[in-house]
């Protein structure tokens, strides 16, 4: 199966983070294909920037959708993740609905350590979106500037262990999310100093992409969740455009 | 003072209904001015359409903020209302927000009543949003085909009284709001029809953009409603791109 | 329009305090007048006071209401407020109401900060009172004896934007309201020292009731705030009594 | 000991019926008292009343308090009841407290049936104010005309017993309280009609006031419930005034 | 009347302190009857101790139910608690329970003080089990090793005072409850060290259980807690057995 | 990898439905082993039951739990999970959480539809052990009598299909889990009848438990799912008293 990460960042090297975190615990027959935003922002952290990559995710999924089994929207806030899955067929896993759906098999309570304050409320909005206050312990993230984004896991990485234990220790989260797209694949480096299993958002996408694509679930044909009826369009991109207007359809039995 | 409602659908009869709602509430210092969202859908109404109505408004916001004193984002589900709050500098107010919050003062639980079921579930987000779950006695909608959208409040008018009466004996709404920006103007219409008090959400939000301008709150400069700071972007639209760079500094002093 | 303030404390000296920050954001057309409640404590502080100080308001009311447009209660626990809208036909808003619904629009998360550790459990209830925890950062009050209450906020002042400052820094409070009739007015001096959105709960009141008597929603007819069915009453206050057993309507078209 | 049965309406048949369901209950060693409201109205029903019935009851209490053991208020939705906690140092049980507190140890969701459509909103006030909507099954009223309140109860006999039947069958209700003080003793009556448990308020708190004063728990001298510091009054009755302003400490050692 | 008090720890030393402080509060026609699990751990202090406790509650129920007026799960998480209830005919109380529903008439939120932290996650789940969060302020425990476990309330005594001491000042808690069997019989010691009402949960769970027996509610004979129907069992305890498969019936008329 | 499927009910038929639905999904490299029960119910239904069928399943993991690499509960209301996380080192999944948490990927909020209205109470506990209501649309249960439970899902077939059809008509299910071990392998036969995407239990706990061992997370060492510390025990099975005692210790070096 082909599963497409989709990094609705414009930073290349954190795409690259993000496969090499993930090819790792891919099934045999998992191929991983990855796309960074072609528009946008660096590195989303702040409410606009979240709602830029979510439409821009939208463009980029109606370019690619019909090539893979599977997308990952590889931001740790899930930008664009319910309407993707309501325009698209194929399963749209969120990296931070995967990690923290997964960390629920782990534990009771996890924690959410990242690396920048700005992260903060788009994380906290993004536990209340997927409804899992209940099961999270509290989101603590550094305070400090930091350098290139796609090395800032290799800065901070004594700091950010360091935080994860105070979660443990403070908040008594029984796991924790290292979350962010920049910090993928710090969780196996830093496995044993932390004493509660870890959670890598990307690592777990994969696995839940894996199972949904072996699953094979039908899409929706009523609901909310339904391909929603053709509808004309201005002025956007020519590929979303022809997805809600429905012009994709002679060419492809989805 | 100057107000600008932002209809982020593309339907320019939607517009004139909600200048034509709004008026008559208005104060005597206050200019209503509109725009019509110049890409996007007719008729938002669903999470993709909303994510992307979204981002088409903080583009409009990027090039019109300067010129007025607050902004009304003029379709219920506040497409973009948050992001808008935290990236410009004047108040911004969503239809629905302004809608619920001023029903909140009229009764305990209101009930939300639409035209279409597919607002459905949006509106429910909505609700979420705003975090006011425990003011809304529910939502409900009529599930029939309908003409052009800007004539939908003639057309169905005798069905949404009827749906507004229901939600009054059957959920214990005390209050009754006509969602939509296509049902601006028809809680004047009919008022003596429906035995509580109803809100016009564009009404409300004109009344609590005025409030907000004599309030004359300053804008935060820390935590996350703070103007991020200056970032590169790639591929956005000119002002949006400006203003997330913060190129506009020079030329205005907000 | 005229606009009632009713302070119901005993002491006038909060009532101008009330009047003074009320007229300044107040419209061209509005007349505010105010009226400080003639039995009670000095203060309300105590479930018991407010309880007590909620059945002089309705008093208050049933001898004013049909002189003015709308009426404010003006102790930041809304004493009476809900029961003040069911038996009256005017809008009645709180002041704590007010506050925290004008808080809403100007982020996500408000902090109330006041003058006396004994208002907290009032002031939790009142939260309580009317569903938003969900958007309420915390409650944070002095706890130091102080001199005559309509004095407070010159005594405590720098306390006071401290205590501010820190629910912003500790809490990541958006937005700050400060509490209590004896601090109207605070807002606009210390509006420089705190960095966000201050609210001044009287003057979000007196832009409400405006809003409020703008948009001119009819009073329920039916429901929980319908004005109940005529009742005969022993030992009540000549002007209440008559509300309730409804001897005012011969003489009032209400 | 002696526990004092506060009836806040002024129908003094009501408070034969509370007492006449009360003593079957009590223990050997206790002696139940009663008293009727001087003042109110008849049979509390809307938040106006309330609100008037539970600053009536301080009245009472402050007469009465030092004479009895423990208080019961004995109107389904508590009037007064925190603030008759803080202010007097015996126990003081409402009676749709002990009822539905009770109830939660007779399965997990007890349903609150009662014999007026105008109580609905009051009762859930009530749940709301103890926190326990989690354990509420849901809240059903006829909606009927009825006589004398003091014998509604046999006037609708089989319609409550319907009633409950149905909150069974269809919201699952594994408890089931016959609410208001006209109800009282109705519960035994019916007991075989019904197949769950039922509550009888007035029976429940018998029972608990007196479990708390075998308990004999101390009064609170720190925090909300703590007896409130001497304050001024104006124009309250004299028992009342006298204990807010402490005057009644030398003749009492409470 | 009966009541058993059921130890679901192997430690006779710690059903001698339930009797101990138990007996004070019975009234005069009580008689307590306590019996110690004759299998299981000497401390439930881990969820799968709890569940395993929890089983053998039923397994002892089932030999001594008939017996008895009502029974008293002994430790604080309410092992077997539902079931037990669903199983038999007799009234069930967790201690854990009677402590909190006790503690809500006491003052709006109530702290749970324990001796160790391992307690703590499961003392939450309790918490979360009553469904009462929205009336507890907090769950504070000691993490220090200790002796014999009958003689943790002596040795730590001072430190638990001190704990009590710390929630009614930081967490602001109107009711403290000093939870664990093995500390059964402290809150008569330290009453005058704690600002605020305490709540020995054996002596409140007897109260309660002198209250449901006085009040004599019927068994339910629809619904989830009616008693399930006759089911084959294997392998099961010879009385548990005959109570799943209603062997017990002929000889029993309950 | 091996994958225990461990189902805490006696009846053989059931475990043989379960590994027929499950091997299907499972990867290439997974090997599916199953146990029965060997003591306990044919079907839990009650509180009672999981209760037992709990303690029996940790008898049976400590057992076998060295032999596999992850295990599931496969009982819908996941009787001892918590209890089994916390007391062995592999990864053990429930499967209902398993069905739960994989719904969440695939809408907003799912139904979960079952054959036997005694199901009902135990599932919505489970719901609300997994902190799960906000995701949840309902619980629907058939209500009739049935024959062997190893054929229920034959017998009734249509009206569950009919049931969860009325799920998505009434609740607006977005995802509809066809709950309970004896419907295993029902959701693939049925998934052209019902318009939305079904999860079968059992399916989506393989998935997830390979997931868990793929990324092979640490075993807690501190907090509430840690292994706990040794502690004496009488009269449990020689395998669970071993793993609580940590006689096994010696021989695993797990």
């Amino acid at each position: 199966m082909r599963i497409l990460i989709l990094n609705p960042n414009t930073t290349a090297g954190v795409t690259d983070l993000l496969v090499a975190a993930a090819r790792p615990v891919a099934g045999p027959a998992t191929r991983i294909v990855a796309t960074t935003a072609p528009r946008g922002v660096p590195y989303i952290s702040t409410r606009g920037e979240a709602l830029i990559g979510g439409a821009i995710a939208l463009e980029t999924l109606a370019e690619q959708h019909s090539e893979v089994d599977a997308a990952i929207i590889a931001a740790f806030g899930d930008p664009g993740l319910f309407a993707a899955r309501e325009l698209f067929d194929i399963p749209v896993i969120g990296m931070s609905e995967a990690a923290m759906l997964t960390a629920c098999m782990l534990g009771q309570r996890f924690s959410i350590i990242t690396f920048a304050a700005a992260l903060g409320s788009w994380y906290r909005d993004c536990v209340d979106m997927h409804g899992l206050w209940g099961r999270c312990a509290g989101i603590r993230s550094l305070d400090e500037s930091f350098g290139p984004v796609a090395d800032v896991q290799v800065e901070k990485e004594a700091m950010l262990v360091a935080l994860a234990n105070r979660a443990v220790q403070e908040d008594d989260a029984d796991v924790v999310i290292l979350a962010g797209a920049p910090l993928a694949g710090l969780a196996a480096k830093v496995r044993d100093r932390i004493p509660v299993p870890l959670v890598d958002p990307i690592a777990a996408a994969v696995k839940q992409a894996e199972a949904l694509v072996a699953l094979n679930p039908r899409k929706a044909t009523v609901g909310t969740f339904r391909r929603p009826a053709a509808k004309p369009t201005t002025g956007l991109g020519d590929a979303l455009a022809a997805r809600i207007e429905m012009r994709d359809l002679p060419e492809a039995a989805e």
